[in-house]
């Protein structure tokens, strides 16, 4: 199997400054992503958190990424506009991104969605069903019909996304929401998973059947192709077919717009 | 047929500065589009341009709008951010947007498609044949086959854009190209039609068929429904079903994150 | 408002057969829909059922249908594969198609998507919540944010359908599944709505928001153009550009294979 | 790389009543498909054709079949009803099916589309240029911006299937058509891949790009996951929540419609 390189992005608040959630994430969310990850000899896996310079996604990481994952929730606004924009751009080049949970409110994923990304949500602790609806999908495998979680934060629909390219997961609550928590999207070359599973005071990414879907996602996500070809202006002597111009010429020959 | 308020937005420069496009457009890109609007009594028709204040765009007259179309080529950057975003903002609330030719690389555009939107392109007055490839979608009533144009600007693939909820039209490119030039999306409760023809240094919105499609596209384009949700905390005794809360909570009762 | 010509079509088996059926819908399933629908003057409203000739959608009766609605349970195998073919036909002109509940499995259903069309399910009379995921659909309007129904049939996933053109509805259910449960599909001309709520022996079409909600997939799926094109053979020079035959002709001029 | 199993269907009729296509496939078309397909260590590959029992497609035959091709012209209607749902059944288990040229009428990918399936066309030896329109996609590796053909069969607008799940290729004709040559479905747990070029009378199986995106489907196309599920009745006993029925019961305890 094929190296991949994955960057497993963590926000990384909430497990300094919350003792339950550090509790159940010492090492923090990248950390248990990271080391369930590690186990699996195809893949070179790093981290990066908001706090680091340039949130640790400098120009040069992202290069060498093949696959990122993102969580974030209570510091979407310190993302720097920049750094977002430079995700989104290496995303369109054929980088895979896993957005995980409150991620659905990150920057990057508003960015390439276009849509506003929200739905409702009410913190219980409520058992949470997330049902395999497409079991052909290779995100799904290794899943049986549904994985339980006892505890888990509801999200609700609407939700506030275009529609997915992919439908792999639907999540039943207790409190009686339902919720499209496993999709997929292209976007240029770049293909996206979000997974919705995941609040912080919980040990959802403890899960080994969570950490398996975050696997496959990678593994799907991988780039698969060339990048989305640049912004391109064909002359006329290099149009496949013979032309002869005519008309008016708003544009000087090599393309700029006078 | 309910009214259907229609704002006509154009950039409105080359109109000013260049004499030939001024002679096909004397009063605008914009005065043809609205001209031929108002022979149907159902449309409301205003316009709005670049120049005005907040471009003619002021959160008033988007309130008061059903259906915007953007015509833009050489002042993509002069649209204020806000502006763009109070745009996609509506879109997304339920306002129908029509994005014509060079506007696939606007602001609104590209902040609702999430892509580079970017294409190939040629500026030879070459003929275009725009095909008809769903003849059952309302956008495409009252066309035949297809729509030949003598003199056109080529559009080519790759267009970076998601892939299209539903295609209505394909043109065939003298010079050898081939372009997805009519695709429609729905984002959030509004729906966006992108339509490649029109260049402005050919009459194409004066063609009858141009104008027809235009037309049909804003009766297609026009709010469905009603806004799609706010984002929204369900406190638990909200829940539809009846829980009661368990473990960790990271929120205020009134859902502020701590 | 245009007339719209609907004809309801009901396998009318279980309310003849079963006493407690029979209680709840003296008059049949297709009884209770077209008395709620006649309430609306623009429709035009006719009944079929499976025991008349031609299940009572002859060639005639299927030309003057807009929108045709399908119930079927216990007897999807009495329905002739010609008359199942003469609807699919009909469909892909342009007539549109909405697909109640256990019609998932009809001949012509299952015809049109090219899937299983198979589905888990339960019957247990227990509660079940449509919840609205795309609150700007038309069909979604006069519906706030879920619908709920004390008893229901449960139907849960993997459902055997193609990925849903747009989803409208998604169903909670007190047992602990979801289910795709309001699905839009184009297939040729056609708009086809399925819609699961309706276990017969709960008086579900009674509910006025379930008959809103099929009322509202009627006006949705009335034909929108012209039907899709028919084979054809484009002769040489018929060609859009002028062109040189070259090469081994397999077909007669006529277009007739060799 | 894992083997792939893939089996090559051939009609085989043109090849052997028509001296200029004998000239070109003198093996077949399933024989120059086959031969450059074993060039490729990983793929196991065999033949079946028309005239072969059960046109060489047993039971037994798909079971081991984990890609299969699919080219037909002169005697779709010779495909037994039987064999066309058995490989349609398959492709719904996992199995890849690639469609090439007129196959587009062949009895499995009508049942597998549910649309017409039909399309313009024209037999004059014209040039067609096949456009990669997703640069990102797994098929369209290492093709560049388009594969030329100097002599081709005209396909045209509108072609009548399900609006694909994605698309790869959009065909130019020099005759002034444009057609969506290779497009992409997921149904069940099987992936579709139809590819337009390949008139039996021109040598368009010998070029080498052409067998290149043929070789680049069979993988993408190859099963990805279990198969979708079979109908299931869930027990009350056996809701993943626990429920207690309620209301009338039309099935026996073991799930048999009374």
């Amino acid at each position: 199997m094929d190296p991949l390189r994955v960057t497993i992005w963590n926000e990384f608040v909430h497990e300094q400054t919350n003792a339950e959630v550090r509790r159940i994430y010492p090492e923090g969310i990248h950390g248990v992503l990271a080391a369930s990850l590690r186990s699996h000899p195809e893949l070179h896996v790093r981290t990066a958190t908001l706090r680091e310079p340039e949130h640790g996604l400098t120009q040069e990481v992202l290069a060498q990424t093949d696959v990122l994952t993102w969580w974030g929730h209570a510091a979407h606004g310190e993302v720097e506009d920049a750094v977002a924009a430079r995700v989104q751009e290496r995303v369109l080049e054929g980088m895979g991104l896993i957005v995980l949970h409150s991620g659905h409110l990150s920057k990057p994923f508003r960015r390439l969605m276009g849509t506003s990304c929200h739905l409702c949500w009410r913190e219980a602790g409520e058992r949470e069903r997330v049902w395999v609806i497409n079991p052909g999908h290779p995100i799904a495998q290794g899943i049986d019909r549904f994985i339980e979680l006892e505890n888990s934060e509801c999200y609700g629909e609407p939700f506030g996304i275009p529609a997915p390219d992919e439908q792999v997961f639907i999540s039943w609550f207790e409190g009686g929401e339902v919720f499209r928590g496993g999709n997929c999207w292209v976007r240029g070359s770049g293909r996206i998973f979000y997974f919705s599973p995941g609040h912080e005071s919980y040990p959802v990414y403890h899960h080994p059947l969570i950490q398996r879907v975050i696997y496959n996602a990678i593994h799907w996500a991988r780039p698969q192709g060339i990048k989305a070809e640049v912004p391109r202006h064909v002359p006329v002597e290099q149009a496949p077919e013979k032309i002869v111009p005519r008309g008016l010429q708003l544009h000087e020959p090599g393309g700029r717009l006078l």
